[in-house]
């Protein structure tokens, strides 16, 4: 899939336009599942979500035996202009840092995608070149915002049949509560959280930099994207395109947590319909990361008090959506066991 | 461990001995696992549950460096008398039928166990011979029970480092509401869901038969054996005896749903300490096992809406558990990957 950069249309109406062609969930090879599910050796319903996340597979797949053959966590690093406003108890170098941690195996989501059988890819985004600090002007100009976006669709590549997306980067939990406060109202304080742990002073400079940012892009702000450029960052706007590539493959999403659903909320405002493949892979400690989630109509899987982002919550819903498609594939039938139905 | 049935004295007096000995939690070991803990490269507290998750291994295995290369999902069947008053959807035939299915590997918990290396065993309970209904008289004599309750020590003779009781046994719903009912007050309705899906009229049904048993046995249930022995079936009493030999062996037991939490409870009520290497894996579906957990002070890792027993709940908990202790173990640490500290 390209995106191509002509000079005489601007960017985001090219990404405007994938929205006008989504495809719709295959009803029929709901049904499918369905039918098989009332034959497997248990009570109907008795295994819960489990159920439904089969369901949503074959939804989305388009396949009434779907499959997680090619399960894939793609970790979209980058670096902010704001983190100079003192916005994180870390460093700007520790997006680097963590990234060669990546690299080496060393980080949460190398043992959860390891134990798991989970792909990992991992996205770097001209880490040496902070997006603006958006205290002061855009975050990105059109251009780069949109080739972002557009660079988002190599995380489908590969053929996977089910992604995750994941981010790092200090600073973007600022970035990510400064987005929900222009979709959903602010002030700042409402979406904001404690990130990577800032102490009282700095989680008020956290606050402080959203609402300068509200305050000066706020003439801009009624247009997902031009809110997207502004006050998100690469990894954002990179996850905004690797969903939206998966929905146009068939690829249903797991979403992380709060700077995940940043770009899920992004692709909401634009347009419901553009995360109806997603799920909620878990709710996060952070932030209002829960009053996202209902904002967006979805119920998370897990509900563990994670907060670290990597994909580390999404990737722990992986090990589920297997376990629930294991089931669905390999149980046996109440005519294939020998088991007694229901009594008349 | 043995739990010799001599002639001169009762059985239950012999169970009772055996709490007076219980291992406490070993707090070296957790403060261990938290000084690892502060080195991992993540902020503090990201990964949330996932770190009590480790912290509450190391307390009950007694390990600085807690392991799962064991662990077992160990499913007890059982037959109960009062299946005749048409309590169940299904009918009798089905417990020993399911047994066969995970037998020959067609069961959701099989399907579960398998996805996440966990090793499984089915012990039968006398399936042709059912405990006696309990509308009508105790379901068990006191040597019978207290032998089964010893027959579950077997789950830990093969060396295991983690458990998870599960259960089979039409009519078991019933026992477990009737068990609650007489721990923490009736009416049957306030503990009883549908269990395999009984319609409205079966509710009804199972409701009489509970309140009908707590009238019969009401002079007697204000010891939690003498309720188990009265009201309970043999999978509870065996459970009670695995989940016991385990705190005895320095075992931690992940608790499935409404079911075992019933001979979870059981415990508690004999010795509230009984049960603190116990997790809760789930919250079920059935019945009232949110409130029966909030009694417990178990905070369940999974709320999935799954209500099938066999373990399947636990099973999946027991995915997350194995994940949690990967990342603590393999994790880099701030030094070894050369990742920045907080800001100062």
């Amino acid at each position: 899939m390209s995106l191509a950069m002509s000079t005489d249309i601007r960017p985001f109406e090219e990404i405007r336009m994938l929205f006008a062609r989504l495809p719709a969930p295959d009803q029929a090879a709901v049904a499918a599942v369905r039918a098989r599910d009332a034959q497997l050796t248990k009570p109907p319903g008795a295994l819960g979500r489990l159920e439904e996340i089969v369901e949503w597979l074959a939804a989305w797949q388009g396949a009434p035996a779907p499959a997680i053959a090619r399960p894939l966590v793609a970790v979209y690093a980058g670096n902010h202009g704001v983190a100079a406003q003192g916005v994180s108890a870390f460093p700007a170098s520790v997006t680097a840092q963590m990234v060669q941690n990546f690299t080496s195996g060393g980080a949460a989501i190398n043992q959860i995608c390891k134990a798991h059988d989970i792909g990992l890819k991992v996205y770097e985004l001209a880490l040496e070149r902070p997006t603006f600090d958006f205290t002061q002007g855009p975050a990105m100009d059109e251009r780069e915002a949109a080739a972002t976006f557009a660079y988002g669709f190599e995380a489908i590549e590969g053929g996977i049949d089910l992604l995750a997306p994941g981010e790092m980067g200090i600073g973007n939990t600022t970035s990510a509560a400064a987005i929900y406060a222009a979709l959903f109202g602010g002030p700042a304080s409402r979406w904001t959280g404690r990130g990577t742990g800032v102490d009282d002073a700095g989680l008020a400079r956290k606050n402080a930099a959203i609402d300068a940012a509200l305050a000066l892009h706020a003439r801009h702000l009624s247009d997902p994207l031009e809110i997207m450029r502004r006050l998100g960052g690469r990894e954002i706007a990179a996850m905004m395109g690797a969903i939206t590539a998966a929905r146009l493959n068939r690829v249903p999403v797991v979403l992380d947590g709060f700077v995940v659903c940043a770009a899920a909320a992004l692709l909401h405002a634009i347009a419901p319909d553009a995360i109806g493949h997603c799920i909620a892979g878990h709710v996060s400690a952070e932030g209002a990361h829960a009053e996202v989630l209902a904002t967006l109509g979805k119920k998370p899987l897990l509900d563990l008090g994670m907060r670290l982002g990597e994909g580390s919550g999404a990737g722990l819903a992986i090990a589920l959506i297997k376990t629930a498609l294991a089931c669905h594939r390999d149980m046996a039938t109440f005519e294939s066991a020998g088991v007694s139905g229901k009594s008349a």
